[in-house]
């Protein structure tokens, strides 16, 4: 499996493949599709090498095709289900959100355990209590999660999740979970990426002071 | 200024650091470290070296002493306040999400240009309008913002929270933004954590199949 960080890229490649095809363009050189990204031509094509052959000596990459690869590599050439637990504030956000479905991904079943939001509907969707999780998701194919509940039920809900045969969960609540290892997960820590804008605020003020 | 994958992985360095001081630990090896990250020892050394010479022969990395110097290279020795911008459903989960608070971030100035919105009271803070932007964060020192303002509004809003003053932005609209070079930017894409997530379960999937 290529490491996380390669993986992300090659997100952002696809990103740009598409902005470079919906301008026009049929074909980029390895440095065409890092500049904008500002990721060297090098590691460009070293990601890509990761996965396979896809430049054309004289040509660069053909922009159709490369897309098509990057889809396939990541999976998103298919649709994804989502499951959505946990309807709070997160929750509503993250319905609405409208880059998961731009690329494929579908929030089609809605659970809580608030019986006050149970049976509420949204956009089409009625909230399931928690304990219908086993019996909704197996029969609908629905392999990953969105999981946004407080922090102190993140670990019980994950367990639900994974006893209901959900392959896949991606964590907003601000803890680390355990789940076994058919199982795959990806924690969104905002705190870090706040972290990593305080690092840079820093680093270009001390830059300002030294030049000023 | 150390790469984005460097910066983030000191984040999780730190929060590692953290659990083992909890945990009544004083020292630690770079193994140990890296261990419950997954990230291999060799890592963990490139990744400090980059910042200093932490390790002590024999002993390994004392966590007191290494938990405040990465503190003070993520620029997180001090408090940060932060403007946040767009009361919808994700400004209001912000507004609550606890892992800020804990990581010395604390929202302090709230901003809508919903004539509903304007003027609600959120726990003690009440919600301004963005014209107000450029009065309220100078006086107070506000310079980072958390931008969550539908992606046709989000450029428009970034030019106003930079001509306010602002020094950093996290944006949460699934769209690029463009910032002048003294400008900060992080752009939380929610969508390339679920396609990471959708390539490790295809990945894990297929390993299943394989061995069955």
């Amino acid at each position: 499996m290529a490491p996380k960080a390669v993986v992300g890229r090659v997100s952002l490649y696809l990103r740009q493949l598409e902005a470079y095809q919906h301008q026009g363009c049929t074909t980029v050189s390895s440095s065409q599709l890092g500049q904008p990204l500002a990721i060297k031509n090098a590691q460009v094509r070293k990601d890509l090498a990761f996965f396979g052959q896809f430049g054309h000596p004289g040509i660069g990459y053909r922009i159709d095709e490369l897309i098509d690869a990057l889809r396939h590599i990541l999976g998103i050439d298919r649709e994804w289900p989502l499951a959505l637990v946990g309807m709070g504030n997160l929750g509503r956000a993250l319905l609405k959100y409208r880059g998961f479905r731009a690329r494929g991904f579908q929030v089609v079943a809605l659970f809580d355990n608030d019986p006050e939001k149970i049976g509420q509907d949204y956009d089409g969707l009625v909230v399931e209590p928690i304990e219908s999780l086993r019996k909704t998701l197996a029969p609908r194919q629905i392999s990953l999660a969105l999981l946004c509940v407080p922090a102190e039920a993140a670990q019980r809900v994950a367990d639900l999740l994974v006893a209901s045969g959900i392959r896949g969960i991606l964590n907003f609540a601000p803890l680390p979970l355990v789940v076994p290892a058919h199982v795959s997960l990806v924690a969104v820590d905002l705190s870090i990426q706040l972290e990593n804008l305080a690092y840079k605020v820093q680093k270009t003020s001390g830059e300002v002071s030294c030049a000023g």
